[in-house]
């Protein structure tokens, strides 16, 4: 369903041509500081916009804050959290309503609800209805600044270009400076280049993510099936594109032996760390003392301008289609920022489980 | 915590030293004929034994039956299942307690519970828990046998050897005749050599397993968290080892065109299918009519009988550990039937939340 | 939290003096007709109003669908419901914000919430927060009218006046011709009195309010926890102001014998009845044959424009209050349209496990 | 369905005539010294046994701790508790097995389980299920012994009889000192000659239960639909034969004024009371700092042993049931120790919410 987490709960709303996105935030602690201006910061991470490589769609999406905050901060009550969609041209959908669109959900939701669903935009199954985890992810991440928790994602693999390794400051520094989310400067340029030339091609890219939690506290995770990693993966899978999810060595793990994966422990100032991060920090589904790494793969935007042979469900016959809505030829930078939401969203919750954030946030 | 699904919900109980492991199946219609033996027939599947590369430990492993079955159907109460463990040996668990065994999940344990945990043999965070799995998924493969819905898993790489590409008839055939569960035999036997080697080297290796399921009707997984991706992702993330799962395409994907990567869709008899299946038979989170393809990277047994310079947590000192209990020196291929079992199980849930299932299955 | 149900799952958000009150409804399923003139039917017989009885608060409660619903009708996707607060006067709430209202929420929120809570009207707390209930339920009785389900509630006691035993008829027809609620009409015009006498007199009444459900089909509830009584008060005690919730003979059957109390079983053209409905339609947790007959205890309202003698909680002393806001003398004949959104939201989840309903309404 | 909880959650499993009866804790904090014995002595209170009232069914009822507890103390994982049904007599239910009892689950269950229900001594909807309500109770009792939260319940009326007004200190001597669980030993023995008057007579008696929660911290509880009183009268709806729920005054608040209903808030120690307790401990369905006080409704023992006329449902006429198995003539004594154990284990799952309870125990 539409609800996400136990104690920091989120239920999602809206569709991307419909007349608004939302999220209703239950479980968020009394008392947080809470500034429209720091959401809107988070929700202005993913616009579309840098020319030439994304969707020519520009929302405005000014978020507006419809409950649970009064004088300024948090109140315990549920937070509904709104965007209002504007530039909304549903005219292409119209044009190509009964024909499916290879690898979109149209068929799969046509099936599912019996032809009710809001097809326009991809409706629900929209990456437009990720501004609804980006809301919900800012006020996650205010949350999580109080544990000095800090989240990052970027792009280290797009169109086959591979992003050289880079270290947190040059992620933080370069990340949202550039409109590929890429930390190294040369590689995004190429990549950059790489999603002009398939666009022109009336082609797309995919690319892979990683994002990466720094300073967790030892213990967040709740084994069985609340476990730190399956709850990320669970949540990353939501983002729409996302087919592949894997932590620290992740599928080459299963390449290596146990002698070279094992990470060994050590200890440092007191504190307790491994030398290698192969676990990606996370053991038995529980966050260890290294930084969390997961690595997601996104495909490429199902929406290309080229001609494809494709279904016309109600004539049931094969037509040609051709897609020329607005879209991100690469959907891998935009789902940078949902990625630091989900993260932040899922982390958060299990903070509030295992106690490390109250649940009214006193103020000195 | 320790319970998964909604509509066919699953509590897992028990430690790997403990009395007993368990499930409680809480949702599984009435009128289920559900007879010991199938059960055990799955539970045999996870049987340790294969001579020179599974664990020494020998469980009998005898489902027994506590309630929610009555006269040989079930009732439509809670289905109590339980293995009581007989073959346990914990006192080289005892030597080694401060030692922190590398990559295993003795110190987040430790951490998270404050010293409580059962530690024998992992306790709680034992592949020996998957016990727990197994006995549910049996459940869910006898509901999911009046869909028709078929479930498969088999091992397609182990320690770097890759198995060739085989057809679902040789999948059924071969992977439960060799110790590897792997449908390419030649590759199996290259496989199970390699793990003789690593073993004799003290060392362990990885795999990757491959789980199918076929007949999958249309429209299964639920929109935006409770999708079918997601949800099986997360089911995955439950076993222990496990630190990848993809469909379809998966990590690839990231490296295709959309051109390439699309799936076409065209018809035959009347039906919709895909020409290639890059989704692995899930798009927008919801069942296609492809078969759903996921990969799951399993990581190299943690321990191995090298010796491993890691942390006395009670010294707080550096020692020599050296692990000398019964293990597998890969658990890749023990966690096939595990793979199959988290899919039914996660399947079923969703075929009731769609009503594909009914409550009360009316017998003719 | 502020989520309810399983199948059919309401999540409330708002505040008394907040911008809005909404509801998102997850899991209505598809193909419903939804036209926002039904909601705001159901939400026009909770308005305040009548003369002399009823808070001065004249809220025009207008309905905004905001998402779900596509072209008249409902695509599966969350339901997010709307009504902007437009006649909002906060001014007598924060004359008195630190004195403690008796019988109010003020001081559990206070404590509950370190201060932070939105005190104006109650916030969250506030009675006007079931204008989420009744949106919801606006939903869930059009869902019900395909099971030919029908839901009353009427005043049956106010004030201490009892109402004479009504049919079915009359309920219908004479709950909403007048503003106590109350199918008896004498009884009605005695009640107005009492609340305009109580009113004068600076002071308030409670009453009884019975539910009733019809053609509820046979079998629907979960034991043990989910049980159709258990979750019926759970939502019933949601209502600010209930005190006490009771089944068929209620409190009455602990002086009853059993061979009074038994109801016995007949059959009546192949269908199977009882002669008594001490069981009020509920046996072992799930509906029999029987109407669904519950009864509510609603307090008198605590807002009493006479002195009290109260804790200044910022002073830390005792002071005169005195409270002057709008207020119901007597709430209870505005719970009944609620009660009724409660019975109706609780049974189409239920009907919704028990796969009576579809996940997709099709129509001829 | 059969969990019940957020943060402390319980899974009930088992029938009357099955093998067993038993529950699994999920969420138990960690490190919780918990000895067989106190589970045993809660086990205890619930015995039938008491000559001339109670069912002479002779359950040695001896608790098993399958797995989540270690070295004595728990360890954070989930707890089975088990009871093996020993003196099973089956025979007297195979005899009457298409008739339907009055006022039993029979007729329901069979329609909803379509059959396959185990009937046998009323299978899953048999007041013997409460074991495992006891079991859990017992646990979290254990828990709010460290917040110093002591619970009490007792007989307030039964078969017409009150009992006189008892103090807290008389509640605890008496209660389990009669077999009537009435604090007011003189009531105690009219109400058990009432019994055994009933029970010769064929016939059976219903009665009144009052629960009370003394040092209750203020604030647990959760608006909207999680609150303290609507989760409590779902936990005690959950025991068979409960026909009422109230909270404080109850269904008497309904005849009241507000200025008599209305509790005054004063300051004692610096400290928040009121000074009378209608509203029963609960404003706004959060603790205040007043006693918890719910009285119940238990209906008379529905089997009774007069001649009742009834439905064969096999051969759909009407026939003569004579019940003669071993039942109670009044159930509401045995309900006593399972009121205290939903209450236990409802405040738990809200302490834990609340963060009043950690979720490790650590101990000087």
């Amino acid at each position: 369903m539409n609800t996400f987490g136990r104690e920091f709960r989120i239920t999602s709303f809206g569709e991307s041509h419909g007349p608004c996105l939302g999220v209703v935030i239950d479980g968020c602690p009394a008392g947080l500081k809470l500034k429209k201006e720091e959401i809107q910061k988070e929700l202005d991470k993913r616009k579309p916009g840098a020319s030439g490589i994304a969707s020519p769609r520009k929302e405005k999406d000014r978020v507006e804050i419809l409950s649970g905050v009064f004088e300024g901060f948090t109140t315990g009550a549920p937070i509904c959290l709104l965007v209002w969609n504007k530039d909304v041209d549903s005219s292409s959908y119209k044009r190509i309503k009964d024909l499916l669109r290879p690898s979109h959900a149209d068929f799969t939701n046509l099936i599912k609800y019996g032809g009710f669903n809001d097809y326009r935009g991809g409706g629900r199954a929209s990456g437009r209805l990720t501004v609804s985890f980006v809301l919900a992810g800012a006020v996650a991440k205010e949350l999580l600044k109080r544990l000095k928790i800090r989240i990052f994602a970027h792009i280290v693999e797009l169109g086959g270009i591979r992003a050289g390794k880079k270290g947190i400051n040059s992620i933080r520094r370069n990340v949202y400076k550039n409109p590929i989310r890429c930390a190294d400067l040369k590689a995004a340029e190429k990549m950059r280049r790489a999603i002009i030339r398939a666009r022109k091609e009336g082609d797309s890219l995919g690319g892979i993510i990683e994002g990466l939690v720094l300073n967790l506290p030892v213990g967040l995770g709740e084994p069985v099936f609340d476990n730190l990693d399956g709850q990320i993966s669970k949540a990353l899978f939501a983002i729409p594109g996302v087919k592949g999810v894997e932590f620290g060595a992740g599928f080459s793990a299963a390449k290596m032996r146990g002698s070279e994966n094992n990470d060994l422990f050590f200890l440092k100032r007191g504190r307790v760390f491994t030398k290698t991060n192969n676990a990606g920090g996370v053991l038995g589904g529980i966050s260890n003392s290294m930084p969390l790494v997961v690595r997601v793969s996104v495909k490429p935007t199902p929406s290309i301008s080229r001609h494809q042979l494709t279904l016309n469900v109600r004539k049931m016959r094969m037509e040609n289609l051709k897609i020329s809505g607005r879209h991100d030829a690469c959907i891998a930078p935009r789902a940078v920022p949902i990625i630091e939401a989900m993260l932040a969203i899922t982390i958060c919750d299990f903070a509030l489980r295992a106690q490390l954030l109250p649940r009214v946030i006193r103020h000195r």
